[in-house]
């Protein structure tokens, strides 16, 4: 983490951008399909006459994840002259028809790491909670048809705030040095026929939210007491918690840092 | 209007229907595309046997116009017995992969039609009004740049509350007998990027509703003082308002009727 900074002859910019993942393979560069990074960076390359252009996320979103306000860092040829503005419409213009588009530019202070400066992501998921299947958001939900207790998955949800050992919410395939985390925020709520789990925390193991979100269903429909949860947490099992939720429920909506980039 | 029940044979019932009018040509039955009252009678159709069917609707929608709970009514025949869930469902399920879903049916009352019984037609028309391209919001949303004034544009709705010669805000396509309509909501409100404009009347012309937005964003951007909303809808000539707003912020959410259809 020693070299994070721009190559010689380039200068980074701060980017907020807003995808969807329907259709990709998520954020990062995959032989197995288009990755929002690939799109990202070649519209990059095209506003500098196809020089070579770099970009690092504040989290990788998986295939079908969404980002309503994704932080990326750009690096581009200091030769290269452009203002914010000019940046950001610049590449929203190269990025179309893809749904993938820069909410914001800005010149990134000194030291400054989309990732490693990041000190919070925010998550929200998404579920449908009603007999007929998503018309209107399709491929933004998850579509749960029968009735669930937002209530009872709040108060199961206050097992998992603070510092613990997440390995029963933990992908095989995750790569994270270690289980713990510390989770700042996880609440969940009703808006008419929606049900909101909003999930902040430094930083999250691999398909945590997904499930975190599948295990709360788990309360939510009745097949678990809410205390449940808590020894599902400390069985530091997978196999004892619920299913991943399917990806397509999940938005990226912030991620904090110390300093607002933007500001 | 006085034989307006269903055909010898049939039983009527109600539904309230989700779609998205992307890609189609509307409600209603044309020659140039796939509309959504097809697709429902394909659908239905299907449920039957392939006997023929009859829907009639609570208002038509255009092409791009969207619908979170439009109300129609199916004529089946009586010898296709059904109970109001195998309809949801079993229209649901036919109307794949449709965006189109069936959220509620009821077998209707006596004497009740979806279009002469309804007493009431709401609609939202959202606006995302900030530099960056819709991407979440793709299709369902008219993309305005500029930074509008909720407020002014709430304030110049007021002088369209109530009952008017509506012929500036008339698309000149329009079948009504008449220009005079009572207009008995029209609200502006902001919430972050979005700008919401809800509408109700008992029965609107056509265009109504768009070319109120349209003329509502000129008030908003500043091109136009709150006051000259008024002297638009006195002049009663369409090209004093401003220009239709596309059909892709629309969206039909409720229809009204003197006895809930589905309680």
């Amino acid at each position: 983490m020693a070299n994070d900074g721009p190559a010689p002859g380039y200068t980074r910019w701060a980017l907020r951008i807003e995808y969807d993942g329907t259709g990709t393979v998520g954020w990062q560069r995959q032989n197995n399909g288009v990755s929002v990074q690939e799109r990202l960076e070649d519209a990059a390359s095209r506003l500098v006459a196809d020089a070579p252009v770099m970009t690092a996320t504040a989290g990788r979103t998986d295939a079908g994840v969404h980002a309503a306000a994704m932080v990326v860092q750009l690096d581009l040829p200091e030769t290269a002259a452009r203002d914010a503005r000019q940046i950001r419409d610049g590449l929203s213009f190269h990025l179309k028809p893809h749904r993938i588009a820069v909410l914001d530019a800005a010149a990134a202070r000194p030291g400054w790491h989309a990732r490693f400066s990041a000190v919070s992501r925010s998550y929200r998921y998404t579920i449908l909670n009603r007999p007929t299947r998503p018309v209107l958001d399709l491929d933004h939900v998850w579509h749960v048809r029968h009735e669930l207790d937002a209530e009872a998955m709040h108060a199961a949800a206050r097992f998992l705030i603070g510092r613990h050992d997440f390995s029963s919410f933990r992908a095989s395939s995750c790569q994270a040095s270690g289980p713990v985390r510390t989770l700042d925020r996880l609440d969940v709520s009703r808006s008419g026929v929606y049900i909101h789990i909003d999930a902040t925390a430094r930083s999250f193991l691999h398909h945590q939210v997904r499930n975190l979100a599948g295990s709360l269903q788990m309360v939510g429909c009745g097949r678990w007491p809410v205390e449940r949860m808590k020894s599902v947490l400390e069985a530091r099992d997978r196999r004892k918690a619920g299913p991943t939720a399917p990806p397509e429920g999940l938005c990226l909506v912030g991620v904090g840092y110390p300093e607002d980039p933007f500001s």
